[in-house]
Parts: C-alpha cells; sequence; structure tokens
C-alpha cells in the first residue's frame, strides 16, 4: 500500500498524515519590533551575529534556528536523519554554510522565496515514503545579504518604491516526522494536549510567468504563481475557499494580495475573508516603512513558526493552505533584461487530535 | 506497507525497483569532439544555441534534453508529473528557465555538481512514495556560463592550472517511475529485450568541508565528499566495493580521483579497479586540453545518458554505484575568504531482467 495518494494533475494527499514535531523562529531587530515581537522564539539583535560578512551571518541564523527546531523537538543533531534547506543567495550558500554544517545529509533547495514550501513538501514525501523519523526542513533570508545579492550595496542608499517588499531577517526551521511529539504542553512543544499539526497534502508549484520585469515589485511576479497552485489544489482536493480556515501566501505585500485576490475573483473563486499574507503580517507598515510588506523565505518560514502553527495547535484553525510564494529573480538575468517568473508551492496542514 | 525501507544511518532501500524509462543527452560541439562523441543524442555546434546569453543559451539546453527525455520515453510533457532540476548559476535560472519552462511542477534543486545524484534520489523517493508515473530529472552546465558565474569572463583570457577542470557543456535528463519503458528494442528504448535499469537505493550526501580554498582545484574540494559517500553506501547497504561492477564518480578528474583513491585505501577500502570518473570518460585529456578532466552537473549527467546506463541494459554492469559530485562554489563567499565544501549525492542503478 502506497502511502502517498495521488491527488487530481498535480498534488498528493498522504494516507498517513506527516506531523510536525517541533518548529523554531529566529528573527533580525526590525523583524522584533514588529506585530509578531512576542511570538519569535529569539530575536537577534546583531544584524551580523558576529561574523564578519552579511552572509555568514545569514548561515549562522539558518544554522542556530535549525539547531533551535532539533532542541525544541527534544532532540539531538545525530538523530535527524535528513535535512532540506535553501535560501536566496547564489549557489545557496546560507544553506551550505549553515544548515549542511551541521553533518546531517543534505538536500539544496532552491524555490526563491517559495523554498519553505519545497522543503516541507519534500521532506512530509520522505516521511511519507518511510525514509526517515525525524527530518529538518529549513530556510532562512537576511535584509543585508538579499539586497547585495539582488540590487543595491545597502550603502548606495537608494530609494525604494512603495511596491518593493522587505526581504525579512529571519529564520524558521521545522521537524517533521510520521509519530507524533512526545512532549505534551511544555512551552517548547508543538503539541497541546491531544492538538498536533499535521501536513496531510501537498500541491507542487509551476512557473508561472507572466513577462513582468520589475525587481522592485515582486508581488506581481508572485501572484500569477500563488493563484495557479491555489486553483489546482482547490480542484485537485476537491474542496472550496470554504474547505480552508485560511489561505496563508508567503510575501506577496499589499500590491501582490490585490492582484491574487482579483486573479482569483475572475476564476469564480473569492477567498478575500481568509487570505492572509506572512508578508503582511510580520511589519506594521504604518509605523515600520516596509511598503509593500515582507518577503524572503526567511518570512514564511518564521511566521509559520512563530504564528501560524500555534493557531493550528490551539485550536483557531482546522485546515490551511500554506503557499509560500517565490519570484525567480537573478540578478544576471534581471540585468539581461529577462522576465521574473513566480512560483508557489503549496502545503496543506491539518490540526489533529491524537 | 512502506515501499522505502531505512538503510543505515543515511541511506534508503526501494521495496518496489525505481525504473529509469529514458535518457537523453546534449552536448557541446568540445563534448561532441571527444571519446563519447558517438553516444550523444545530439551534438550541438553553436554554443549560443541562438540566444543571445550564455544562461538563455544553457536554458535552451537543458529545455532540449528534457524535451527529449520526455519524447524517447514516447511520452508527452503532460505526461509528466514532477519534474526535479537543476544547474550551477545563481538562483539556478538554467532550469526555471529551462525545464520549468515546461509548465510541469517544478521542485528546483542545488546541489553543484553533484545535482544529478540529488535529482534522481528525489525523483526516486517520490515514485516510491507514489507520487507519480512518470517523473523528470534534469541538470545542465555550460562552460561559458560557468565560467561567467564563477570565473573569469572568457574575454580576459586567463590561464588555467593543471588541476582545473573544463565545464562540460551539456544537458542530460532522465524520466523515471515505477514501471518498465513501455518500448523494446527502440534506438530510443531504454529497455533491451527484458533488460531494463532500476534505481534500488540511495545513500544522501553530507557537506564535507576540508578547508579548500582553491576554485580551479575543484577535485581537491569534492573527494573527501565521494569519500564519505562511498564508505556510508558500503556500510549502510553492508557491501564491499566488489558488489559493485563500477562506481562512478561525478568530476573529480586525475586530482581528485587520485585523491579520493588515497582516502579510502586509509579506510581500508580499495575501489581502484572498479572506479570510473565522468570528468575523466567525456575528454581526451591528451588531445582536448581540458587538464584535470570535466566537470559541471551536465557531467555526469550527459555521462549517464549517453554511456553509463547503455552499459546496463547492455549487460556488462549488472550493479553500479553512481556518485555525482559537487563543490559548493560561490563567488561571493569564495572572495570572502571561504572554504569551498563538497558533497556527493549516491544512487544505486542496477540491471533488471522483467
Amino acid at each position: 500500500m502506497k502511502n502517498m495518494i495521488q491527488a487530481g494533475t498535480s498534488s498528493a494527499a498522504f494516507r498517513f498524515p506527516v506531523y510536525i514535531q517541533s518548529a523554531a523562529s529566529i528573527a533580525g531587530k526590525k523583524e522584533g519590533e514588529g506585530p509578531l515581537k512576542d511570538s519569535f522564539d529569539r530575536i537577534i539583535d546583531d544584524p551580523l551575529l558576529g561574523k564578519d560578512s552579511w552572509e555568514s551571518a545569514e548561515s549562522m541564523l539558518q544554522k542556530k534556528a535549525s539547531a533551535l527546531a532539533v532542541k525544541k523537538a527534544g532532540l539531538d543533531t545525530k538523530d535527524i536523519r535528513l535535512a532540506f534547506a535553501g535560501d536566496l543567495l547564489a549557489q545557496t550558500t546560507a544553506s551550505s554554510f549553515g544548515t549542511a554544517g551541521m553533518g546531517i545529509p543534505f538536500y539544496g533547495l532552491y524555490a526563491a522565496c517559495s523554498t519553505m514550501g519545497e522543503a516541507l513538501s519534500l521532506g512530509a514525501m520522505a516521511v511519507s515514503a518511510g525514509f526517515g523519523d525525524h527530518i529538518l526542513c529549513a530556510t532562512s533570508s537576511h535584509f543585508a545579504s538579499a539586497e547585495k545579492e539582488f540590487r543595491y550595496p545597502l550603502g548606495y542608499g537608494n530609494q525604494r518604491p512603495l511596491s518593493a517588499t522587505w526581504t525579512v531577517t529571519g529564520s524558521g526551521a521545522c521537524i517533521i516526522g510520521s509519530d507524533p511529539p512526545e512532549t505534551e504542553n511544555s512551552p517548547d512543544s508543538l503539541r497541546s494536549g491531544n492538538r498536533c499539526a499535521v501536513i496531510t497534502g501537498i500541491t507542487a508549484g509551476r512557473i508561472i510567468d507572466f513577462g513582468f520585469r520589475d525587481s522592485l515589485n515582486m508581488g506581481a511576479c508572485m501572484a500569477p504563481a500563488a493563484c495557479d497552485t491555489i486553483l489546482r489544489n482547490l480542484s485537485d482536493f476537491g474542496r472550496t475557499p470554504s474547505d480552508y480556515d485560511a489561505i496563508v501566501t508567503g510575501d506577496l505585500g499589499i500590491v501582490g494580495r490585490n492582484i491574487l485576490l482579483d486573479m482569483l475573483r475572475k476564476n469564480g473563486t473569492d477567498i478575500g475573508d481568509i487570505h492572509q499574507d506572512c508578508g503582511l503580517m510580520i511589519y506594521d507598515n504604518s509605523t515600520q516603512d516596509t511598503h509593500s510588506g515582507g518577503s524572503g523565505c526567511g518570512c514564511s518560514a518564521v511566521v509559520l513558526a512563530a504564528c501560524l502553527l500555534p493557531r493550528i495547535i490551539g485550536g483557531q484553525w482546522k485546515r490551511m493552505l500554506f503557499i509560500p510564494t517565490g519570484a525567480m529573480l537573478s540578478k544576471v538575468t534581471y540585468n539581461e533584461g529577462a522576465s521574473v517568473p513566480g512560483i508557489a508551492h503549496a502545503v496543506v496542514i491539518e490540526l489533529m487530535e491524537i
């Protein structure tokens, strides 16, 4: 008997749920001043984390979040059979020198800011196939390393248009496996009494290219991909939006959210009441000057760990569609005039009472 | 019943084998003048493939190889449920604009030159879990885009030391699934009578960092990782080297091969008789001036498709350990003085008579 069942054209349902055994979030100073300040596990005041480059700082950030997720699950690094991780930097060096530096067998991923969706999807697939009891999924981003990688060195002091998002300095990590978390009710445990968070299905993203060429309007680049994945998820699982308590995109921001809601309405689907966006949850734009919202593959990862999963095990949400969104931006292809296609990997996360 | 069985600390064995249903290779002009010239499916004489940038050329190369693998399996793009692909460029743009541009749900990977090992491993895991009947795994590299990405623009005419490898211009792609290839004995089919090539196990790579800092000696950076993966594979599966007809690394070249053989001997393991390296098979160094050998994540992929898999279904080899090797090089971290760690993902490929 296969543990994973094909659903529709591009989704999979898990016959046995994949448990999220722990989740950790470490955020930067600016994120630590925002609406979720009391929810992060740790807030890092020094953006360099004692290192001498932004890249090393981000690696350290990701490694710390991964180590914390292992600890919160009551495990040791040697208990982790496999790690899936990624980040935004060229050749994913934040992960190669970060999570991968822990010595765990490691599969590196790249899906821009949707990487946490890819990591959880492939991690869940591996758990479902029987590969491991404990699998680590992690992503990170850092405002300074991302600006250097994709746009302008910070010292240039360039002006940011209102469509621009602010790359989150943060890293989120989860341990997933085939059994529920062992410890009940400890502050570290992702289990509240008999309530656990489980992954029950995934919808793989497709590259959707509407031809946008604006590296300072990532929301517009990603919204069509989010629309595509949401519609395929609903169709593949035979659901309507009301079957979800929340549909949470990664980092569309104000601009991208409006495009997504419009596109879905034109397809006869209204998710206005239940849509949330991690990029809009992490900052208070009225006081933090973050323009369209937060972004980066750390954004959805820290919001998932700090805020979304607690809502599941707290019983506020019974079923959530978590869809980190990514813009396939590269400074080389961008400067050569190529478009910025989008992708969005969806994960169905549900409350399970065991 | 789980289809995948944990083997040792970091490997998995498949209860039901994963069939390689087709394999395609497209190589550049220099590769097409080497020892494997008669084995490639296609040789591309124009290194730009009619495009106006090296990056676009590599995307086109990868897309052509993926499309050819689909065609050789007797399938249509819409029959492919999932694609796993990667390349060496920042933000894996050759894949985002290449294979991912085919509209297939897509998981992007980064494991440097070991990416074909990662793609086949995760693809096999997905097949094993029940995700898809036909899954596409593809990687590419291009001499000119890689030199631009990692070292010097070609116009500089820099001198290359003897330890340097030559990045292969080429792309290899495979379709894998839970059933054998349908067509027997056609020149396109990866089935000879009742003989098929199947994936029976995988060993996930770990990042191994010996502190090497030489971007022109990738073989030395990768050899320790290849050694680590080979020893874990042998231990996890309870095998000795004589249980394999061939152990084929990706692109260690002359320098890396010698280091690997020495390291293994110090660990009491001798694979000298059965070791081959794709980077040493693809060029004739005596006439092609390629120094230590070929490299790039297209290297192991095209050699697998053009040369290794035909040896399996031809009956010359019954069981092969295929281990693409990768050096986690990035020009940013390299210029910041960081080391170049290695990784190697292993796939056990066997002859199966159905």
